[in-house]
């Protein structure tokens, strides 16, 4: 018989941990698949597909659903799970959440008529995605800068999303904070939220930097834009594959780049993994 | 012949490197004693002692001179040197700066003879070095706590000089921050700058804590204050030996306890030779 | 004979005269007509609209261009200006840039075949202005509350431009700050800046304010909600007209609301003039 | 028959309405006495003095008690009340709290054998107090200058309590600050927490200010420092008589000085009263 309160959690990594054994402590019932070295905190049970299928009203995939487009993403088990007809038969009359699941529609035609939410493209899921993100990336510069971030010389590049929590955050405790964007008008939020506002074009003209925290998904830091930069500055890369950095001029310059990919389910599993279920549960009241 | 623009950097670890090379790229002579295993940045020459002796104006030692109380601390020579009247000789007519020199002053006589500044008792040199203190607690924070800063509930437990900078960076992240302390004045500063107050008898009563950092160096965290903390607390414990934590306590309790000394040194050695630098120039400057 | 470097300043009020006078402090000519009672600094030139246009490459016209669609807002003039074939003819070959231009392009159709530009719709205009604007509701909001902004409980409804920075700027000086917003992902920011977020149709349930900030343009202070509200709340209501308070029932309550409009020209005439100056810098840079 | 739960409010001004109508709204009896023309609200009684004598266990008396050594300070009464032994007879067996006492004490020889408690001399008090003279501070910057305190350039000269106080404020809603300090400690400080820090006999060598706030109560801005300053700059002084500006010379350089005395009680008498009776409530408890 079907629980209306229940939840499978179907693969995932230590997000899809956090995030079971926070459900269960709503006060749900969590159904688990695909964790089988995994000893869960109480309220959470380890279950096969059938019977979850059986069981649960709501299914939570992980992020991403796979990375191959055959197999589901399960990082604590050793078995393999195809994504095929019997899989998505499980998943049949489920209301199911699912983190990039381009590939997975491709798997089988059945879930064309399943109900799926994609928690990945939500707004909410982005924005708050942007915290683990930018202490990640705090926490990759105090690492590896011998100085101190407080009265350290910072560049963030980009004010989108995570350029605008990370900037926020540094001058928080105390860096001296300028942001580059292309726009006038973010220029405009860089100046009155009190820090140094500089056109992307113009990045290395102005100012000689620390640190630069790159947020753009663009070849901005090329070579003629690495070269104006002072040698032993390090460059940490925030943007997604390919990421902006010219890797190879920047290792003849000096320039110490460090690539920052996937920080929230490295850096904060429990925070990633709460955002997840919190984007569920407002994707489930609207 | 005595340059009057000359240093002598006798001994230390990764701060008196730091703090050599930025002397030198300030454009004075620097001469190197007990670094046999570096190789530093131009414009520091490795010496011997007499060689410093005859040459340099200023010597400094290093944070602490010594251990104990025998041999100079110097951590990357494999020879010992030993601190007797004939290192003390080395040293006379010369202004020598050291960090806790208590021990230092047993070692000769002829110390009673020689103009030394004690830079480790400074006020200046407290205050700044709170900053890599804070930013080291802050990395282990991020490192261990499996959620994020923003949003976690922080206790900073005494607003001396430590606490005032980490509860200021706390809040500039994004944590929402509860400081206790003694003093009603004390509580009075640290409502006005946004956090929450909470008498030093009182800490645990008032709320639950995801992270606390103890920064009073008395056993405020004793057995009866530990059990009213949340199982899973992490708390880091930035008081001077013998710190503030009964650790046996904690241990059963499940509160996480982690030592945090010598931070600056080992966080952000770069910042902590400027620190030493910045230190010594305003005591030659008075 | 017509200097490519001069700007004519024509009508406006002391926004206007800021900008004049910040222009030729910029090194420009400038000629400015409508200001009979003014005595404008060195480099501004009082001149007649012939002159004007005889001499001048870019005219600016003020904010709002006209009020009744009829005449030229002339705030420092006794004589009337109408707007007609006259008047866009003098502006024939020129760069004209004005504020809320709609009805100024109804008194004529001459204006058709003129270069405009609306500075008052550009978006770094409207970022720029929220400064003034939080600002000048800051100062109202000390004038009138007999507590003080630090430590008391304030209620920004809207995260909008203006929310945005209101916000940031109460929570900047130790308020408690709370903001209301409609979609989650704008929660979400709320959340991660520090502030409580509450949504906008449960605004009064969850805390009791002593300054409320409305800054969303549609009736939502509407009877049911003020009769939440405690008695002797502020209600500073920077929507524009006709506002978000119905304001027959907050007197009822004993909400005291404050209506403030046009805060930029009036708390911040020269800031607001130099907003101006620059939104033209950018669009003649683009 | 004395109530050990009342208290008697002898004397003030709007402050001490305020915390009349404060201790009254915490559950307290509370009689007043010097408020003719005063309608306080629900729970403070007006009685004569020897009303109060018969009933009260807990007097308090103004900040300043007295301007003149002879009449108590009674801003909302036309009657005088002289201070002399049949004042101080009053006041036997009570437990008195005043704010400024010297004068007093010297009206009759009985206060020798009362008990009274100085609210004005302690540091919670004073501490406290630097925020609404802060705000005060503020509010006339705001109102004075016709920039925004946003992006302007700001000197905080001194930094003990209102000095930091101001200073965080001022970077909290966006301004550059600097600050001056005479010690390198509190310049360590000044900059950890990031503003630009400057020694004060180097205050106008280093930058243009638009806003000066005083707060050393010394001559510091004489008429050579003054010469240095910006034409226009505008100049409060915060510092109690004789203030820290030659007013004379500044008027003649154009230097706008405005001289803000007494904000609490000025500018947030409700926020004033609060923190006269929290001090005595924590001088009850110790």
């Amino acid at each position: 018989m079907i629980d209306y309160n229940s939840f499978g959690v179907v693969g995932g990594d230590r997000r899809q941990i956090a995030l079971a054994e926070s459900i269960a402590s709503d006060g749900y019932t969590v159904y688990a698949f695909g964790f089988d070295t995994i000893n869960f905190q109480k309220g959470v049970i380890k279950a096969e597909l059938d019977e979850i299928a059986a069981k649960c009203e709501n299914i939570i995939l992980p992020l991403p659903v796979t990375a191959d487009g055959k197999y589901l993403n399960t990082h604590y088990s050793e078995k393999k799970t195809p994504l095929d007809d019997t899989f998505a038969e499980y998943m049949r009359n489920k209301t199911v959440f699912g983190g990039m699941m381009g590939k997975l529609f491709l798997t089988s035609e059945l879930w064309d008529g399943i109900d799926t939410y994609d928690y990945y493209t939500r707004e909410d899921f982005a924005v708050k995605n942007t915290v683990p993100t930018a202490e990640g990336a705090l926490e990759i510069a105090m690492r590896e800068y011998a100085g101190t971030i407080n009265g350290s010389n910072c560049l963030v590049a980009g004010y989108g999303r995570i350029g605008k929590v990370l900037a926020w955050m540094l001058r928080g405790i105390g860096a001296k904070v300028t942001v580059s964007a292309r726009r006038t008008s973010d220029l405009a939020w860089v100046e009155l939220f009190g820090y140094q506002a500089v056109k992307t074009d113009d990045i290395c003209d102005r100012d000689q930097y620390d640190l630069i925290f790159n947020t753009i998904p663009a070849l901005v830091f090329n070579r003629r834009m690495l070269s104006k930069a002072r040698e032993g500055t390090i460059l940490i890369d925030l943007a997604s594959a390919p990421g902006g950095v010219d890797y190879e001029a920047a290792e003849k310059l000096g320039i110490r780049v460090i690539k920052a990919l996937s920080l929230p389910g490295r850096v904060a599993p429990k925070a990633a993994g709460e955002i997840i279920k919190n984007t569920i549960y407002n994707i489930m009241e609207e």
